[in-house]
């Protein structure tokens, strides 16, 4: 199956209490490819200015997506952000957004990205998202993100795209502030309410819950003594999850597919966060993927042993 | 086995989004007791005032709790707590705290209450868990609760706890405080090399995590589309995690048993918090605990079926 991602491709400033990087490349649609590579065929659709190297495309197509759909724009600077994380890497504050080339982000795909089985709308406006949905033509699989921003300010835009995609993937915060509904449970039975046939709660720290009409499934995020960046895990958690669901699908994917698609995601997240940027990601190994996914197996099996309980 | 816990028997005022409650049965060794009784004999160590009927004993000594070593102050009053919680129940505002007869709450214990095998130390000051812990004989299994304010005020003192039981129970944000680590991970580690062999980290609606030496395990919590009244919930684990270990145990638990008995802490807390104060857990039965455990492996498995990654 071949993946299709739109979304930014960008270069960030990010502080951890563990040090910094000044510019290193970022963005939803970079963290995506460098995961969902791993696993099938990948189309990245994004928009860079000039300021935006050859080799800033190579490690973009560090396993081989294909980047001819990302428009390089002549005089124009990429897309910049900069944040600072807090002590325990739980907050972080935004303290520069310059949207430059991605301003006037106007998706526009290739025949190789629209012909893609599965989609991902990375967080980008909503009526993009559209856009990019209606230039696609039959697809299996399509899962999205968003924002507080967008479910604030282009609420029935985002509505609407929700209606039309197999899977939402938003964290616990903006679940809520969708839906208005305090337990995530029923956050997440809103969304299925709404079209999609799943919901991936994304929990930050305690990994990720997989919502579907009549299943719940829970997994922690892989136990790190110490998280050095945590930019791009959400990102590169949709990328492995997406991907693994592409290289496995043959109609619908089945709950059981969904579940081991988590481990992956959590699996490929948990790497990245363990250095800046895209750094880990980029040398990690087939082999390591799945000692992880393993390693998350172990963490969270247990037997049920019951104790004779006094009837009462 | 049997089981000794020391700690607050009270009187508390709670308002959630669906309701409130201006006084009703609360304190940790009252949550903890109705819970820890399924499994074991229960002696409870608190002191109440003259205005804790005899309908209020007997409702902690539901399941067969020795009640007789909670002392009645004639002319007291019992321990009052009021509080609110928010919109998604995830912060809580304390409202009133009236120690009353607790002030002055100096525990002896009966020698019933001394020949425990295990023992639990909810949450008070850390020298009266110090003193109850000389009063005791030989344990074969102790575990503690402690709050940021001890954390805070009475540090010394409170290592000097931990370095004498076998297993630590603190949220998250505690853990932190204490240990100045930002990780859990890590956080769990350095409570270990103070003495404990375990650590048990709580996570309100994200679960709980288990840390020993070697091994990590995490647990969510079991979804629930409506959380009631989220008050007990950690005490109420704490008796089902810690009456499931005096039942199961032979000499120190192995970490196997532990897993099932942050499952069966789990289960108990998940219905504690269907309803306001102690009033699901009252008339719980073992036949529901054994259906949710048994709930909460099946939200929780998944086979790991790799994918054909492209070696890279």
């Amino acid at each position: 199956m071949s993946i299709t991602v739109v979304g930014s491709v960008a270069f960030d400033a990010v502080k951890t209490p563990f040090g910094e990087r000044k510019r290193m490349l970022g963005g939803a649609a970079t963290y995506f490819a460098l995961a969902a590579s791993f696993f099938d065929e990948v189309h990245v659709v994004g928009r860079v200015g000039e300021d935006f190297g050859a080799e800033d495309m190579a490690v973009v197509a560090t396993r081989g997506a294909d980047v001819s759909n990302i428009e390089r724009v002549p005089g124009g600077k990429t897309f910049f952000w900069a944040g600072e994380y807090g002590w325990d890497l739980n907050s972080r504050e935004t303290l520069d957004t310059q949207l430059n080339v991605f301003q006037d982000f106007q998706p526009e795909l290739s025949s190789a990205s629209r012909g893609c089985d599965v989609l991902f709308l990375a967080n980008i406006q909503p009526e993009l998202q559209l856009s990019v949905l209606e230039q696609c033509g039959e697809t299996k699989f399509v899962a999205m993100d968003s924002m507080n921003f967008w479910i604030g300010s282009a609420r029935d835009a985002l509505i609407e795209v929700i209606r039309r995609v197999d899977c939402v993937i938003l964290n616990d915060a903006e679940l809520r502030q969708l839906t208005e509904r305090p337990s995530i449970v029923g956050a997440a039975r809103a969304v299925i309410d709404m079209g999609p046939s799943s919901v991936v709660a994304k929990q930050g720290e305690y990994g990720a819950a997989l919502i579907t009409e009549d299943q719940f499934f829970a997994l922690p995020a892989f136990p790190l003594e110490t998280v050095i960046d945590p930019t791009g895990a959400g990102d590169t958690f949709a990328g492995g999850f997406v991907g693994y669901i592409a290289r496995q699908l043959d109609s619908s994917p089945a709950e059981p597919t969904l579940r081991q698609a988590m481990a992956y995601g959590t699996a490929l997240a948990s790497y990245s966060v363990e250095e800046f940027g895209t750094e880990r990601v980029e040398r990690l190994t087939a082999g390591e993927i799945d000692a992880r996914v393993e390693d998350l197996r172990r963490i969270t099996q247990f037997d049920h042993v019951p104790a004779p309980l006094e009837a009462s």
